[in-house]
Order: C-alpha cells, then structure tokens, then sequence
C-alpha cells in the first residue's frame, strides 16, 4: 500500500477502505508518512468529504492508536458529556453532579483552556486544594464513592488526533465536518464511557455557525457512536452569547454552585439539566422528559450540591465552598464597562468577550502560560436587555490591573448597544439521536 | 500576509493575487513556509484551479526564483524547443541543426533522462568527446559560431519549481494542468530564449492521454509565455507509439544522423520539420508554410548536417560520426525479440518500451546512474504493421546480457500483436498559438 495511490484515490472522489484509512493513520503516528503527504490527503478529504464508513473507520483508527481508558471498574453505566467549545460553558460542573445524585456515572477527562476558551479543569483548580492529576485507581474509586470525577486527561489518548490536529491548524483543514467529527470522537471513544452526550454549540461564538452545519456535525458524531457501540445522543445548543453571567475559572465555579444551589434559573440551568436528562437517559434507558424531572428534583433536594461537596472532597478541594463562596479565589481588582449610549445591548462576537477574559489572566496564550484563577467577567446584561447610557454592562476582574485596557476594548469589540432589540434565541434548539 | 489565510482563500475558490503567489513562492524557496502547508496549497490548486493571471504570476515568480539565462550576448533572433516528453524523441537533435541552418539562434538547456525518458543531453555525450558543460562564455561562442549549442543544465534556474515540483511527486499533485504548465514555462522563461515552441505529446505513451487536455494544456503555456513577452506557439504531436525507429542514446544519435542526411522520411522526419518550421516562423515572423520548405531544403542541401558537425566539433566531440556512425558506441550483445502469433502489430503502452530501453541500460533509475550510451531498442515494426510469427519486431541492445529477460518482458508489456488492424494517429495532430 502506497500514500501516494490514497491520496489520489481521495483526490478523484473514491471512498478510501478501512485498511487503507488504518494504513495512513498509523503510518503518520509512526512517522512512515510525511506531514507533508498528510496535509495533501486532508486537504482532498475537505474536498471530497467521506461516507459514514469512512469517518468511521478513521475514528476507530485514532481512537486506537494510543492507549485507551479501561471503565470496567466503575461499578454501573458510565456517560460522558462532550461540548464543542464556547464563551461561559461551566455545563460539566453542573450536570456532573445532577447526573451523579440521579445514578448515572461519569468518569470523566476534561481539558486545559487554552485561547478564548476556558477549561474544566482550569475551572476545577481555581478551588483551593482540587487536585485534577489522579492515579487510575484513585480515579475509579472515587467515581464508585460518589458517582463522579473529573480529572485531567493522562496518558497518550488518541495520539494519532492529536498530530492531525495540529497539521489541519497551520493547513487550513480544521473546518472539515469528517474531520472534526472523527476528532472529537476518537477522544470520546478512547476515553471509555459506555453513553456519550455531545453539546454541539451553534450561533456567532461557535465554530457551527448554522443550526444546518451543527446538525450535520451531530448527526456524523452520533452515527460513530453509534457504529462503535455507544449510546450517543446529541443536544444542539445556542452559543450565540456566553453562557450564563459568569466567565473566568472562579467566576464560574461561583455560578456553578449557584446553579446546584437552585438559586440562579434562565439559560445556563436549563443547558444544563437538558444535558443531564440526556445523560440519565442512556444511563436508565427512560425517557428525557423523565430525566428532565430526576434532574430538576436533585437540584431542588439539594443532593447534586451534595455529590459535588462530596467530588470536590474526594479530590482534595476544600468542599465548603459549596456554603461559603468567599472561599474562592477573589481578584483584587475590579472594573465597570459602562454603555456609551442607551438601547438594546446585544453579543455580536462572543469570542471577543473570551479574549477578553483571558487578556484579564483568565485563560492561556500557550500552553505554558499560568492562570489567574480569579480573573474574568461577570456580565450585567445579556442578548437584547435595554440598558442606559452609563449603565453597567459588564464588570472585569483581575489581579493585573494593567490588564483592563486591553480587555475592555475586546469586550467592547464583542458587544454593542442598537436602536432595535434582537429576538434571543432559544438555548436549546434541538436533539439529534 | 498569512500563508494560512492563502491555503484557505485557494480553498475556497477564490483567486489569489499575484502579491500572494509570489510570497508563497518566496517563502517555500527559503523555507519559511513549510512544505505540509505548500503541499495542501497543491492541493486546493488541484481542485480549483487558478486562472490565467494566477498562472502567469506563479510562473514568473518561479522563473525569478534564481538564475536566469542572460541570452544578450547571442547575435540573433534565439528560439528554445521543449518536449513534454516520450520514448525516442530526439526532435531537437534534427531541429536545432536545420533551425540553424536557416538562420536562427538555439541556445539550449537540455535535461538528462530519468525513468522512461531519455534526456537529450544523454544522447549528445554518446557522441565520443562531447562536452556539455561549457562556460558561459563558451556556449554564447559557440551559439554565435555556428547557430546552435545544446548543454546540460547550469546554474540554480527556477528552483522553486525544482522543490515544488519534488513535492507534488509524493502528493499525487502532478496532474494538475497550471501545474504543469508553470512548471514547464518557468524553467523555459528562465533559459531566456525569445521564441518557444512546444512539443506538447498525446497518447498512450505522453502524459496527456488526450488531444483535448494536451490542448487545454497548450494553451495555457502559450498564453503564460505571451504574457512574458515571449513568442510563443505550441505543436501537438502524437505519442502513442515511440518516434522513429531507435530508442537509446547513440541508436536516437545515428537515426538523427540519418535523418540530417536525408535517408530517413516518416514521422520522425514530420515532427521535427513541423517543429523546426515553427520555431523558424517565429525567428523571421514568416508562415509556417514557408518555413517548412526552408527546413526541408536544409535538408536536402546537406546544410542542417554541416550545423550538426560543426556544432559536435565546437563542443569537443568527434563530428566524423556524421559520415561514418560506426565510430558511435556499439553494444556488444543484441537479441531479437519476435512476435508469438501473427496478426497486426501495436504499441499498447510506450511508457514500457522506454522501460525497457532503460533496463538495457540506456536509461537511470536514480539520478546517480551511470548510462550504457549504447544499449537501446530498435524498433523493425511500426503501429499496424502485419507481422508473420517468429518474425523480429525489434532488436535489444546492451552490453550487459542479462539485462536481456527483464527488457524484453517489459518489450511484451508495452506492445501487442492483435487480430484487428488499427487505424494509426497523424504524427502532427494540430498547432495551438
């Protein structure tokens, strides 16, 4: 078998087999082929696309090309929630702990921020004492003792995703819904939970601008799913302003608890319980509506706050934060973003308010960089509320405060303030099973 | 500028300035950019396409890469000849001869064989003493001196298309005709010739299996050359069977020999009068038809066969072999290869036949190769031809015996012997200028 004869049978419209889809996967693993024929054959896989079976097969050959997460330990149905990115998404602190109270386990690995997204696990550290680097063992013994654990990811996952991944950034082939589609789940497979639930994000602030090309996404995920043996199921979700009022790491672990506190309703809780009904739904095979109810009840009996004190102790994080949000990380420095007009506020790019955040020390540049754990925003306004000229908007925090230029001009680059009110949309659109 | 934003702009169909062609030329040359990123660019091109204006641009900015060929010093109108290559070509060893004869100035390049094809600068030091590396004072001498010198390629000439090119090869981008019709008119702007005629071969034995692609294929270089103030014309010529009877170095050397000397009519004859003619139109802006009777009479004169000598003798070489071939270098073993039934003999595959020549060691595998300048195949049959069993249709040569098994297996591959009779091609199909 040879690259060449792949590339160009990629190159004139033929679906590629599974051999030769593990052959080329492999072989760039392993440095057999070159960067530059990889970038050659994405590039006609962005022209050509793949069938089902094709992005199949690459997902499978990814997923396997590293080490893979053994859940055979875990006592009772693993599910994992996967969300494609966005501005204020904390839904993983949330419907971790819903879904733990309601019988469901989640055994999960969850990135590092890095741009102007923010991270669960840069999230999770901002609490004093969390420790996100378990031993394996370690791992499944806290998710048998209190239904969940979120740590980093470890080990070699999906190496073979990883080297692509970075080849299609500096080539122009991110965009490519195969492609996207077999990276994200080649991290979900590998990561060894028996249900998954995608957050597909759709609207300005996500990478599917359109409801359409969402849809798309979701149904190439859940189809892999699917074909390798997982419940899968996929929630389409607005993205089109942050989500919730909180961004920054300890901002939103504050709004978080909050959440799980029953004390703040609108978009973020009801992201969140739909994602944790759909999990609880593969988890006891019921129905969501079931599952919506279960969801909302262990907020409300106060046992999802429960499981994350108890998380939160069993990874060393100090669990009283859940009575006393002081505890948490606070930034000694504090700005106003005042409207320079009155009208009807509106998010016209939500990735700048994410730069913002992570210009106040929010979030990374490169990997390298540290965090400030209590700097970010906490907006005062959100999609389409009328607000006066000199009104608050939005409130920075950091402990840099050289930092508030810079972050107020992308926030002001993200935001603007119109004669006519914009509909808001709705934060959950649809489902794709 | 961002070679990203250049991959993806290509991407999407759009066209690409000749401010950003050149800064990717530039940059691969040097190696800021990369060669996975120039390889996915290949690509995007391979399925957009680029339009006349991008062609133009990406050849002069290749052609601008290094050296170019500062001709200024030769007295008189200078016209270059390019093949797009095929098995027993020796064109240029007729033409430059009979061009010069007329009054024109050809100041050539030539390149060494490599795989199936014979290169012309192989076939000229089969001649004993001649030399192709001359000063460049030498060659405009020589030029001046008797009309014509053909040497091997020096200097660093377009080596944005030498690296690219290196890298299509290994990212099925070859067949991409602004490809190659850069790629070739690149290296021919940089020989600094004023006038072009180009040999661009259709058939089974050319790259161009079809007129209408070999034509698509002229126009575009004729168009590019024009453009850079060149005159500029193309011939299609057919390559489903090899020219002439002789493929091999000092075997195409004796049959050009032949032909100069008026003993040999056919094809071979047909191509390079056409060829000459052309290349003379565009010397004195006289018709082709002219031109023509201008070419055969230096035949018939005995004048191309004096620019021959002379031009063998200015270069080192022994110009006796034009009355006595027996001083070429001859193979010390021949075998005949004979047909195993009767009927109509064909060539099926050219490419095989050049195979096989190079397997007797006419040709190299890899550029280190050392040639047997007299080994080759002389063809006894044409397309068409009826042929008796046990009858010869060609004769192998070597010094290296055995060579024989492997060179006439591959002989068989290339050619048929059919109960049907097939209507043969018109050497000269059409002329695009």
């Amino acid at each position: 078998m040879r690259i060449c004869d792949i590339i160009q049978k990629k190159k004139e419209g033929r679906a590629l087999s599974r051999d030769e889809i593990s052959f080329f996967v492999n072989g760039f693993t392993n440095g057999s082929i070159k960067d530059y024929q990889m970038s050659a054959l994405l590039m006609a896989i962005w022209f050509n696309s793949m069938n089902d079976d094709e992005i199949s097969a690459l997902t499978l050959a990814m997923a396997h090309s590293g080490d893979t997460v053994d859940l055979s330990g875990v006592d009772g149905f693993t599910v994992d929630k996967h969300s494609t990115g966005g501005v204020g998404d904390k839904t993983t602190l949330i419907t971790a702990p819903i879904v733990a109270a309601c019988g469901g386990k989640v055994a999960k690995m969850s990135g590092r921020g890095l741009g102007h997204t923010g991270g669960t696990i840069d999230k999770l550290e901002s609490i004093p004492g969390f420790n996100t680097s378990l031993s394996k063992e370690q791992f499944i013994k806290n998710v048998n003792a209190c239904g969940l654990c979120v740590v980093g990811q470890t080990g070699n996952l999906a190496p073979a995703d990883k080297k692509i991944y970075a080849l299609r950034d500096v080539t122009a082939t991110v965009d490519s819904i195969p492609l996207i589609a077999s990276s994200i789940m080649s991290k979900k497979l590998a990561a060894g939970s028996k249900g998954i639930v995608l957050d597909v994000k759709t609207g300005s602030g996500a990478f599917m601008k359109t409801v359409e090309s969402a849809t798309l996404l979701a149904e190439k995920m859940v189809s892999i799913g699917k074909s390798a043996g997982r419940k899968t199921v996929a929630v389409i979700t607005d993205m089109s302003a942050p989500l919730g009022r909180a961004v920054g790491n300890s901002l939103e672990v504050e709004e978080a608890v909050r959440v799980l506190r029953g004390e703040q309703s609108g978009e973020l809780l009801d992201v969140s319980v739909e994602l944790a009904a759909n999990m609880l739904s593969l988890v006891h095979s019921k129905s969501v509506d079931e599952c919506r109810a279960d969801a909302l009840r262990s907020i409300n009996d106060g046992s999802a706050l429960e499981k994350f004190r108890l998380a939160v102790g069993l990874q060393g994080g100090d669990g009283r934060i859940v009575d006393d949000l002081s505890l948490l990380p606070k930034a000694r420095f504090k700005r106003e973003v005042t409207a320079a007009e009155s009208g009807y506020f509106e998010f016209c790019d939500v990735q700048k308010v994410g730069e913002a955040s992570s210009a106040l020390g929010a979030g990374r540049q490169t990997k390298e960089d540290s965090i400030d754990y209590a700097a970010g925003i906490i907006l005062n306004k959100k999609n389409g509320d009328f607000v006066e000229r000199g009104e608050s908007v939005a409130t920075l925090y950091t402990n840099k405060e050289e930092s508030f230029e810079l972050a107020e001009s992308l926030f002001k680059l993200g935001t603007a303030v119109s004669s006519d009110t914009k509909q808001g949309n709705s934060p959950i659109i649809k489902t794709v099973s």
